[in-house]
């Protein structure tokens, strides 16, 4: 059952915000999605934004000025949350790297992570039917992207899913997490041992094992305090030299990791969607 | 002194966070100030947005997708707090519209409010000399505009400086405070019993008493849970009737109080102010 918890109208659309009770990750998941304007004629194309360490739903939707874009372009923009919710989901209060707002878009195998932490499940399946069934969207026409995290999340998801999306972009994505300071300690607990389990979830190993995906756009800021030790684009250059994936990296002086830096490239990317998700 | 708290490039330009120990206010009061790419090479005009109940420079800051068009136009944006702040400023914990977070741009002269809520002062005086001085800011075209209480403040300053200001706007101003029920009782703790100083914070009254200014837009939501009985523009179109005053005032259907309605309109009141800043 889909529970409405606000709507608004906004840039001649409607950003709403969402929940239902997931099977995947047992408990209540909370999303947003907009709906533009050229939904009221037609199918419009989705877009799904995965977001990054610590956020919710709520951060790219305060935050990250998509809407005049959306509207303009006629694209559904879903965002869905970056973990199970609840008293009852395992977490590590003292980590933000772990557990709640930390579920980076895997299926854990491991207990007692296992139960809840079903974020690939969620989103590749269960919300997906849901987008599909409730709003006006052309599902045969979807793009993904993210930040960071959740750059990591639509890459992945990308790459295992080429015929079902038809762009892909990131913002600042961890492009290696499975040797990535901040997130060999989460996958040691969500997929325990098993190095072929995490290579699963794992952009540049992904590419490695023969994954392909056509067009990739990333925006990256220079003075992103996590691009040394975290983010490492160039893993994904090297990983991507001798195949036909076409990759345009931007770095930008200045610019850190926030939605400040986000925001003023989200242009690009709806753009770049859009270009790709044209009938 | 000028604390810098926070500073991030954003579109180019420099979205900051810096406080300083107000005179007026007694107390340290925080601003947001977005400096556009233009200032690397001359001064900017400067637009003053000040925000509603409740909010602190951050929420038009995060939410009101001001930057692009900043940086665009050439404008330096301030963004102020919208009361003092701190474990010595007296406060109405169980109201939001009184005391902090909603010090109506008022200077109070009452105790025990008046020893701090002094925030027509502040802005007007202390903080404007600041910018000034601080910033590569063109004090000779200044513009200002504002949400709901930042509404009345926007058009009362402006109504009192028209040599100052060369443009104002609003989105879903009060524009008679004096008579609005979520109003009247911050007033009368404010200011006492003396209708006369009443009415200098008082759009309606200003302009029944003289006050002019050339042109203002307001934007205004139908959806708006406060316009029948805190906003009610139909009071502002009234009081201008027999003046030379310029209102345009645009209704819309379906868009409610909110950042979502204020992003939605925040280009056309950028570009309002940019063609009448424009040299």
């Amino acid at each position: 059952m889909l529970n409405i918890i606000s709507e608004a109208t906004s840039h001649g659309g409607m950003q709403g915000v969402f929940s239902q009770e997931s099977a995947a990750c047992k408990c209540d998941m909370t999303f947003a999605v907009f709906v533009p304007p050229q939904a009221a004629s037609g199918l419009c194309p989705v877009v799904w934004y995965l977001s990054g360490l610590t956020c919710t739903h709520a951060n790219v939707m305060e935050k990250g000025e998509y809407r005049r874009l959306a509207a303009e372009l006629g694209l559904i923009i879903v965002c869905p949350d970056t973990s199970p919710r609840g008293n009852d989901v395992p977490d590590e209060a003292t980590s933000w790297q772990m557990g709640k707002g930390a579920g980076f878009y895997l299926d854990a195998t491991e207990a007692p992570w296992s139960e809840h932490y079903q974020m690939y499940t969620y989103i590749t399946q269960e919300l997906t039917e849901l987008v599909g069934k409730t709003f006006r969207a052309d599902m045969g026409r979807q793009g993904i992207f993210g930040h960071s995290m959740g750059g990591h999340g639509a890459l992945t998801i990308a790459l295992k899913h080429p015929d079902r999306f038809k762009s892909c972009s990131a913002f600042a994505p961890i492009v290696q997490p499975s040797t990535a300071d901040w997130s060999v300690p989460a996958y040691e607990k969500y997929l325990g041992n098993d190095q072929a389990t995490w290579r699963k979830y794992d952009t540049v190993a992904l590419i490695e094992d023969g994954a392909r995906f056509p067009e990739l756009l990333i925006d990256q800021g220079l003075a992103d305090g996590f691009l040394q030790n975290g983010l490492r684009p160039w893993l994904l250059e090297e990983a991507i030299e001798d195949t036909e994936i076409k990759l345009t990296l931007r770095n930008h002086e200045r610019y850190d990791h926030s939605y400040y830096f986000i925001s003023t490239f989200m242009e690009d990317h709806l753009r770049w969607h859009a270009e790709r998700l044209a009938k």
